[in-house]
């Protein structure tokens, strides 16, 4: 044990863990790049008072914000968007669209109770200055596409819906405030349904209207189902044909699993058009990825306005769900060599073999246990070695070293400058 | 223009720089696969009295500490050595020797007219538990390895040294206090050398051993120029010994560019045996990577005696090495497409063969612009897209669309069936 320890809320990763972690990041950067979307990164540390603009100061009582010792305002940054929309002001040369994708830690000051932890990392995609339909999709492919790279197509749905839609439909329904009506909507999953309907009363949607609207707002509709919305003439509604083309679209992409998903709202207040949210069919965990379109935050940030759609995607959700279905496994090396070496020439010879394998790209360990090499070879075994070259002094001398096939258990001399030839061949 | 900005001493990073920093990681997280090390991560923030152990207070007035908002003393991380040993303390089931590497952020509070930012990515390979001289070799050989892969072959050299050879050195010359000694040595390079002589008398070395004790100090020896070392029976020193068997080996294995450098001795007092820091041969830029052995840290931290070597290399000075040589690019994308549309038909066809390239891992940029075909081709061409795909209602008709080839402008009708075909063919 320790003297030293570390803080409540954060997580360590060891390798076992980490070479997941890592492949992961891996698809996200290439699922994005395959979307034509490049990488940005930006600093850690931004002034404060950049999310009080957007959030308002509930985000700002969860976030890791400090004085600096310049005295300045500052926090861990809580969320991606706003320096993603910083770094787009502050160049106006960039040629629109503009796709940006990164994998920023992120830090929230949660308490530790609410099993979340305080930092994690979000893999963000935002696609810029495109105000049609087609960005809606592209952003959504790509979340969608992320995990079926990560093995989990056919497990998780998205649940759509269209902000500008929800407004109409309250505003007819007779909510006075459409914004708070969508804060409502936004926790019904989290409250009794007694308590949403009195909210949504005192916003002044009559009796008659709120058995139906509860019904509506409860339910989640494919395309099959579309005909069953309980709201009259909603078929009319130009913001409900968007999102059936959207889904439509989708589908015929492959991503078959979305659907209209009216409480699906997302509080913060920016969003402008559509909005999405995905989460695993079994309803186990939070949500795996969350975004929407945003067509006036750049002017809340004092810009010109830009149209904007993209996505978050945490990697502590990601994590679980991975786990529960079994994908949290580790990359399976396509050729890695252990290369034991014993006495004092077998031991010049392993190394120099090993030196030549690792500037040629392949993973080696090179074995210093001073142990048996019996002993040494179980240790390559565990460790998911495919190959051992051994050398003793024998073998030195002869100017040879074994190849040894640890599946297989075959065994064979072999010069070591024919090594690099016959391993390609054999992977 | 925008009412937000960024603070200072921290960078932005925008997609020309931001994909040559994802492939520089790359190539470190690959290099060090290949030597065996195994990825760890940990939090960004620990407690303070982690640094307080190990560097004392002159590192902690330049870290990013704070009181958190339950009060304790934390920090931003400063370095990655501290909290890699807190892993390893915290784990009594791995397996040695235990090889790790990290690429984490880290942050420093310094003065922004230093030149330096606030904040910089540090690639750490650690190899703890085992004490000979092979771990020493395999992290030297990791670090060279890793910019050579990077094109900087040739363009740096190791300058190495030995810590308890150092104190033995100073000892025989008559320094009371070794590691005060060592401490002048460390700024050898920032003083004038009147004030280092001065500084080393009041170490109590006399003036008849100070001429040859200061050109030793201010000299580098290669395997060629060991028999000028102006020390007498430095060759009968086991350390003087083991600095030249390392460097001959590591000439054997093709990293021919190391140096025996006496002033190099690494001011943290942490450090047991060899240290070696990796300089620009131009001697432009501050030290590319650093380390050394520190057999004793995991005691200081109240834990069991853990033999450990390792090396930190930052991304600041490798970015403006890798410029100033002509190798800060972007990589080129082997097969990359850019669909265009036209049309109602053609755009719908445009979408679907994206769809399709997508999910077999073609970077595929889909146009949206509404220009004309040939402005829309001249983006293609000037984002570096090697092939675009055009689709208009004529082609959707006849159930076709044009490839072309962006670097021959050769073009050719081709059914959307056999284009991944066509395209893997010519990759």
């Amino acid at each position: 044990m320790s003297t030293i320890e570390k803080l409540k809320g954060f997580k360590d990763y060891y390798p076992e863990d980490q070479e997941v972690r890592e492949k992961i990041f891996d698809v996200m950067r290439n699922t994005a790049r395959t979307y034509g979307f490049l990488p940005v990164d930006y600093p850690s540390i931004e002034y404060l008072k950049m999310y009080q603009i957007k959030s308002g100061d509930e985000l700002v009582s969860q976030t890791y914000n400090f004085k600096d010792k310049g005295n300045r305002d500052v926090t861990l940054i809580p969320e991606a968007t706003p320096s993603t929309v910083r770094l787009l002001l502050a160049r106006k040369d960039m040629q629109r669209p503009v796709k940006w994708y990164n994998i920023p830690k992120l830090w929230r000051y949660e308490e530790p109770q609410s099993g979340r932890n305080r930092e994690h990392f979000q893999f963000n995609c935002d696609f810029f200055g495109e105000p049609q339909r087609q960005a809606d999709i592209e952003v959504i492919a790509l979340a969608c596409q992320t995990l079926n790279e990560l093995g989990l197509k056919g497990l998780y749905e998205v649940r759509l819906n269209e902000r500008a839609l929800m407004e109409k439909i309250l505003s007819s329904s007779g909510s006075k405030d459409t914004q708070k009506s969508l804060q409502i909507i936004d926790r019904i999953h989290k409250e009794d349904e007694s308590t949403t309907i009195e909210r949504l009363k005192e916003q002044g949607i009559p009796d008659e209207k709120l058995y139906d609207l509860m019904k509506f707002l409860t339910s989640s509709y494919d395309l099959e189902s579309f005909k069953n919305i309980p709201v009259d003439g909603i078929e009319n509604f130009e913001e409900m044909k968007y999102v059936k083309t959207l889904m439509e679209k989708l589908k015929s992409f492959g991503f078959k699993d979305v659907v209209f998903h009216p409480s699906t709202v997302r509080g913060l207040a920016y969003y402008t058009g559509i909005v999405f949210e995905g989460f695993d069919k079994e309803g186990q965990f939070r949500s795996i990825f969350g975004g929407g379109r945003y067509d006036n935050l750049t002017v809340l940030f004092g810009g010109e306005q830009i149209p904007a759609v993209g996505f978050g995607m945490g990697d502590a959700v990601l994590e679980k769900m991975l786990i529960a279905n079994g994908l949290w496994k580790r990359k399976n090396e396509e050729l890695a060599c252990f290369v034991i070496g014993k006495g004092v020439q077998g031991q010049t010879v392993a190394e120099n073999v090993a030196n030549i394998l690792r500037t040629n790209h392949v993973i080696t360990e090179l074995d210093l246990s001073g142990k048996s090499i019996a002993r040494s070879i179980g240790r390559a075994s565990s460790r998911g070695y495919k190959v051992a070259i051994i050398v003793g002094d024998e073998e030195a001398g002869k100017g040879v070293v074994q190849l040894k096939n640890l599946s297989s258990g075959d065994q064979k001399e072999i010069a070591p400058e024919n090594l690099l030839d016959h391993l390609s061949r054999k992977s």
